[in-house]
């Protein structure tokens, strides 16, 4: 397994071709998805470890992915400090009560993930089983400035002005809630790794809103913690801070084997600021797969040569891909990585 | 009025101390606003030229701003072109029927702004009879790109699916799209100098979204043609690329003699990668007017600093001032730039 194409890509050695996973690869795009959240809701099928199983493993059965990743939902951890949500099919998650005092956030629970949601780290062990050496499988975790975004907003945002309302106004509040929120993912990642995630990835998918003063305050020094207390494990950790290459010296000194970048810098401008002693993850637009086929070939093998046959280069999409998303359109992205990058 | 600190800057020549607008000035955050509001719609504002008038100035009567900017809306040429909209509050305005389709395209008309949308030149012409001087009005429109993705999504949008997939699955729809609103800003951007506008600004809201190939391609061609089809009117011209970090060098390209920046950049950064040859408009985040006035003021002032004195800094935010936004604090932005960048 640690001969895998995607893990020795993750630790910078040479590769028979380029490893390629799709972020959201396990979703609504697949009708054998749709077809079993027909019969679940959302959260039972994040919360049922052989249902968050069978939804892992789906897109491996159609395509030749390099990793799996297990489905589950960045606000997992978040419920079980105490902030219940509801899932509203239009809006995504919208959380009963926003957490926007000082109270609120003193209200939330420093919880240990192994006892919360175990049902996590259960589907992750049937998951390595089931995959029998396959492919890898990557855990999870939101980073704590896109979930605190989460609890203080209560939903999706455009402005973020609550959560940046109140870094501004009360910063003790805020560092408090970045603080709890910290020592719970740190102790999610240690329970998944634990529990046999080969890999792991941080999702800071809403720090992008923010400035590199703000970043550097508020957002840095949590970061670096948590990849500081996981560096230890052995495991390869990803760090994707979305939208934000503005702020890529500073993801990368924050922390991360493999940066994830998304669509917006060139792959390598982008590879340039993050420095060779790291890898990069990325960088094609989900909506360059509802294009004909020839110009995803040609965008795909655009990427690639911006790679330049360095090792550490991992394929993905810049952001999750797209519930219309035409799924003989995702494998030949997948194809196309592997046959343009053939070494 | 050409030796305004405002036009002064435009030109990248000293002044006495920085000037300042903010964008949205004239809008929902100012009560007087909200109560011509309660008795006009949104568009019967936009569309009478007293209305517009009255509230165009209603933030200079509070403030110390260097600029009055028309009130009006991206959206009122896109309107005239044949693409009527609604305006849900909650949503804000919501397209009767998407332009999805190459007949759609065909049916939108290439509309002379003086024949379709004169109440906005009407208002230019009362504004500067009003202001006699005091200060200098700009005169916007939307950029070609932001008002194709309004009229193929049909609203405001988070992946802007359907204006990409047309761009990348039926270029020569979007390229013909495009080609048609190009010559609408146009005549709009044109008519308004023509009636008094003595500086514009090309509002490219949306263009962040792309990559880097997309902007050379889909978009740079069709600014690029409107700020050399205007460079002749002798008003100079603002060029403002939303969440645009990473395109800066094209944007700059494109046009434009102060190119607008977002907060997420650092403007000392941004102006080396611009040149010297341009000035820089920004870019205080607007979420940092729910600070205290003390940290207001340290940004404020740490943005002054990495100006460092050049001549061609206009002061701004890098969006538009939110409706919750507290007035005395807009008041204490305003007043800081001015005081802390004293000559």
């Amino acid at each position: 397994m640690e001969n895998s194409r995607f893990l020795r890509a993750c630790r910078r050695l040479p590769v028979d071709c380029t490893p390629v996973w799709m972020m959201r690869q396990a979703g609504r795009y697949l009708p054998e998805y749709r077809a079993l959240r027909e019969q679940h809701s959302f959260w039972e099928m994040c919360k049922t470890p052989e249902l968050a199983t069978e939804v892992t493993l789906q897109p491996l059965r159609r395509f030749d992915l390099d990793a799996a990743i297990i489905f589950s939902d960045i606000l997992v951890p978040v419920e079980a400090m105490g902030a219940p949500f509801e899932f509203i099919e239009s809006r995504g998650p919208v959380l009963e009560a926003p957490v926007r005092t000082a109270a609120a956030v003193e209200r939330l629970r420093v919880v240990e993930a192994r006892e919360t949601v175990p049902f996590v780290m259960e589907a992750i062990r049937l998951l390595r089983r089931e995959l029998d050496g396959r492919v890898p499988l990557i855990g999870f975790s939101g980073a704590p400035f896109t979930l605190a975004s989460y609890l203080v907003e209560g939903a999706g945002s455009k402005q973020y002005q609550h959560v940046k309302t109140m870094m501004y106004a009360a910063p003790d509040i805020f560092h408090t809630l970045m603080r709890k929120i910290t020592e719970v993912v740190i102790s999610y990642l240690d329970a998944q790794v634990e529990a046999g995630a080969q890999v792991f990835q941080l999702f800071d998918s809403w720090v992008g809103c923010l400035n590199r003063d703000d970043y550097r305050e508020y957002v840095f020094p949590y970061n670096q913690r948590i990849f500081r207390a996981l560096a230890g494990r052995g495991v390869p950790m990803i760090h994707f801070a979305n939208q934000a290459a503005t702020l890529l010296d500073l993801v990368r000194d924050a922390g991360g084997d493999i940066i994830g970048l998304d669509w917006r810098i060139d792959l390598d401008t982008a590879w340039e600021i993050v420095g060779p002693d790291r890898g990069v993850q990325g960088n094609i637009d989900p909506i360059l797969l509802f294009a004909p086929v020839e110009t995803i070939r040609n965008r795909t093998a655009r990427i690639i040569r911006q790679a330049d046959g360095r090792p550490g280069h991992i394929f993905n999409l810049g952001h999750g891909i797209l519930p219309t998303t035409p799924i003989d359109h995702a494998k030949a992205l997948i194809d196309a990585v592997h046959e343009l990058s053939a070494r």
